[in-house]
């Protein structure tokens, strides 16, 4: 498997994607704690929280302050979701964030009405008055991510074709933006994808642009998300945004009974690599830790299975 | 993706897995509706339970009286465990047991000692008596495992050569007992393979026996289970051991923190193999509905995914 890389990078979303879906608050000093944590394990990326309505998501109001106490690590990016200008303007008013703004689209117009309260076309056209707004800040988005990829738990499933409706779109907004959008994201927002869909997509984007750095945001809601990651190192890709434990879940994606996995587990994705000899810079048994903590934070059983089981290098000595 | 194969054979040992491992004894007629609601679901082998010490594995019994009150279905097979003859003797004084008499082999010494208290090699050796054992009540073991078949939580990684050694001595075996010998396992009992390392190994036991029909008996210990299944679908694998809602775990495998994942999850699998457009027999909602029974029993949130967010299919109607 030649296509495989030599690097793997991986995004933390846990802090957000976790406590985000939690009924409950919790302390501001266990997520503190969460985070710092985090930061020792080797990651370079780790999404602290989200600037949205305190009303709707009060797990996040306090994002301003978490951004303010931990203990931030140097290397490291510690970076927050917005999903309109109010969150946005909000996050510049807190000068610890790290800024990665990103370009958002929609697969599934029921999702985009759901999480946005537009249709996929007009959520297009809010892209381009972003890169503005992005523009008048001095930021340029380089990452652009098409949500819901492969299928809608309303919708059902999503073509390829489609999908590539939106990629192309990016394609001519950073030609008509003059931007270089080096980043496109596939996001298997409701766990969708199988390995061979998630070959094929990438086959795709890469067919239209060559150039770009696929990555892949992951869920692991029907038990797919560490064959998906499989799948997509296969095809040479090397850059996955995943959860701590496998914390979160998206809230709006009508699961049904129990509670449904969210994204894929960062930990069981990192072994999953470093058995194929690929590295990440990430030292596992630190961020075995790290989701043991989560799990006591979170005070039930967590998704993740490495973290229950170990690793396998402290085993081989 | 032409080697996967059209039709792929799930056989389900959940019931057995399950209730071994855990400290309750769970009442019969749990396990009865168990067994009753599997028997539903398309699935044509239903590992019912195991016939060893009552003194150490007091949750298995009652065995015996499970397997006269669940209610057989045509075209299923139930069978059980045994792991020395004194509990062979006991399944022959149960008539409702079916038997599918195994070989069983440890590619790790420490393994064997564990759960058989003998050498891996004194283990082989015994195989040979257990043909003559099992001819004598005219059967012929038509199965043959090698557990630990990637690695052991006691000795470490397991190379290939070792495997190769158990997959040798079986096809001598065969040719000196004049037994067939149709079906070689490979056992990852606790969960050290990885989808490469799984295609290599199926690649030289296909070698070795290119008539022979290869089974995965896969653990999902470290998150791989669904990804080591699609790698083995890749190789034209169409036969798998796995357990309704990832029940189990091997209570002998020096697990750490928490509740270690077990057999790869039976309805995950399924419902991969189905998006990929190859055919079980199985009624995946019906799958669902019994694992989410043995969540039920079991009455704690359990390790599979699509048993949460249900399954595909309803979602594209």
């Amino acid at each position: 498997m030649s296509d495989f890389p030599k690097f793997v990078e991986f995004r933390e979303e846990g802090p957000r994607e976790g406590f985000q879906i939690e009924k409950e608050i919790y302390p501001l000093e266990d997520r503190i704690r969460l985070i710092n944590s985090l930061s020792e394990t080797g990651l370079k990326t780790i999404q602290v929280g989200s600037f949205v309505s305190p009303t709707y998501v009060p797990q996040m109001a306090d994002t301003g302050e978490l951004f303010k106490r931990i203990t931030k690590k140097e290397g490291v990016k510690y970076t927050a979701l917005w999903l309109n200008e109010k969150g946005y303007q909000k996050a510049l008013s807190v000068p610890e964030v790290d800024f990665e703004p990103k370009l958002l689209f929609y697969a599934s117009d029921t999702f985009a009405k759901q999480n946005n309260n537009c249709t996929a076309e007009e959520m297009r056209e809010r892209q381009r008055a972003w890169v503005r707004l992005y523009k008048e800040n001095n930021m340029v988005p380089d990452s652009a991510y098409v949500m819901a990829a492969f299928g809608c738990n309303m919708e059902g499933e999503i073509t390829v074709n489609r999908v590539m409706e939106d990629f192309r779109f990016i394609r001519d907004l950073s030609v008509d933006e003059d931007i270089p959008m080096p980043n496109l994201f596939i996001a298997d927002t409701m766990g969708w994808g199988n390995p061979e869909s998630v070959k094929r997509l990438i086959g795709a984007v890469r067919d239209l642009a060559p150039n770009a750095r696929i990555g892949m945001h992951i869920h692991d809601t029907r038990g797919m998300g560490v064959a998906n990651v499989y799948a997509a190192l296969c095809m040479g890709v090397d850059l996955f945004e995943s959860s701590v434990a496998g914390l979160g879940g998206c809230p709006f994606a009508g699961h049904g009974h129990g509670h449904a996995a969210g994204n894929v587990c960062t930990e069981d994705a990192v072994l999953l690599c470093h058995e194929l000899g690929l590295e990440t810079g990430i030292n596992l048994e630190k961020l075995i830790e790290a989701s043991r903590l989560a799990e006591d934070i979170i005070g039930r059983n967590l998704m993740g299975r490495v973290m229950h089981s170990g690793g396998l290098d402290p085993l081989r000595k």
